[in-house]
């Protein structure tokens, strides 16, 4: 259940306003806690939330396999279902501390976009994946994308993140109101399934490309991200510090590469 | 400022491919602080820097007028100019706080959007303001805002905010990577030039209508929102509960209204 019917006016010009039945993306609070302490509270569209716990917790650095993880369900206080409780195995122990911190950071010269980047890099090393991807394959990636994106063709409000192979083979997709839920989501069935780091696989968004995607794929290992958008500056200096491959403006027959093209089989 | 040149691979179907020059939006990070104490750090897209910080605690509903703030500058040791500082009039006190508080909200069924709302409307009262629009009007609006979106023209990466007159005149638009961001500026420029409450104003917005962005309008007393995209469920939620009228998909010569049909003159 990730969208609601609601009753609005559709009005064209020259034509009588009809009331008409609509489906809109669904967007509600989650609050997510680790052995019930609430860690934080995003927006997001219902659905995948334990991936979205997952993925969101290992972006931040705080989990980095499935091992770690006991199980995720429900508070069982909530019944709406919007907190859901990530319970650790047995002797894992989480740095706390890592939530206060930001990874915005200062250098001698100020916070800037460049020590931002050195910050993330004290946490995950920039990626060495030997991957290559054939850049007609990338091209059938956004047609691909689209065609899974089943929320969105009825309401048109949610953004898409998916990992296909380098073969075009599409592993996972999700979608969420949010951009970076959505790849938080992806991040998090790749930790619930084992497929860790995600090392062989492509990233494609549906949004554009921000420096914090670029952070989420890292943390991921994803070596390549593609996004049918325009990139940030930071994005592409990320994704260039980082040995990451950053494609944009991936249409129709077309595409702009930004960062790492060795990846890229022209 | 906000855009930036960088070199990248253009690749065609069938053609050789070339190396470009392109230009991308700007993201840097902006760290607010009040009388040098840190606030928030935001990604955002240098420019109007003040706007955005006066936006941002207008919106947090820690600041309600021009004459609480006795002057927003750069942070004399950052370099870069991504750290800015707000200065308050003598005797403004600000209930730091709220900071801490999340608007996200738990009632007796858990936390949930309905809540939420409830939160917001503690500290922001729904809008009663009288002003209507034709709808013709309306439709006009979108090729003014892209029109006036110099930097998204060269970029295709920014999200644009602007207010417009029931008439159709533009006051302000701003561009930001992030969507929020250009709500704040357009809220703060509104703030800092002395036109709050923006009672007679109508926000219009380059990307999908949410919850946070209903939210802002309405710290900003604004009772007219549009989006050339769709609404989240959460947004028309809010808009209903608030007094706002919402429309969505104001594209061509037609649109969706979603809440308050009342100041649309079909």
């Amino acid at each position: 259940m990730n969208s609601r019917h609601v009753q609005m006016l559709r009005w064209q010009a020259g034509a009588k306003a009809k009331r008409q039945r609509d489906e809109l993306a669904l967007e509600e609070p989650l609050e997510v806690r680790i052995e019930t302490k609430p860690i934080s509270v995003t927006m997001r569209t219902p659905g995948h939330d334990d991936e979205l716990a997952a993925g969101f917790l290992a972006a931040e650095g705080l989990i980095q396999c499935r091992e770690q993880v006991a199980r995720i369900q429900p508070y069982a206080r909530n019944e709406r279902g919007n907190v859901v409780n990530v319970f650790l195995a047995p002797g894992v122990k989480v740095d706390f501390a890592r939530l206060t911190r930001h990874v915005f950071a200062s250098s001698s010269c100020g916070l800037c976009g460049k020590a931002t980047i050195e910050a993330v890099h004290q946490q995950f090393k920039p990626v060495k994946a030997k991957l290559t991807v054939a850049a007609k394959t990338l091209l059938t990636l956004p047609q691909r994308l689209l065609a899974a994106q089943k929320t969105f063709a009825r309401t048109g409000g949610l953004h898409a993140a998916a990992i296909f192979t380098a073969d075009g083979e599409l592993i996972v997709l999700r979608e969420d109101v949010g951009r970076h839920n959505a790849v938080d989501k992806v991040l998090g069935y790749g930790l619930l399934n084992d497929l860790l780091p995600l090392d062989r696989y492509i990233l494609v968004v549906s949004g554009r490309a921000s420096f914090e995607i670029m952070q989420k794929a890292l943390a991921g290992r994803i070596p390549v991200v593609a996004s049918v958008s325009a990139p940030s500056s930071l994005a592409v200096e990320f994704a260039r510090d980082s040995g990451q491959t950053l494609i944009g403006f991936l249409r129709g027959d077309r595409m702009n590469v930004y960062a790492g093209p060795k990846r890229v089989r022209l």
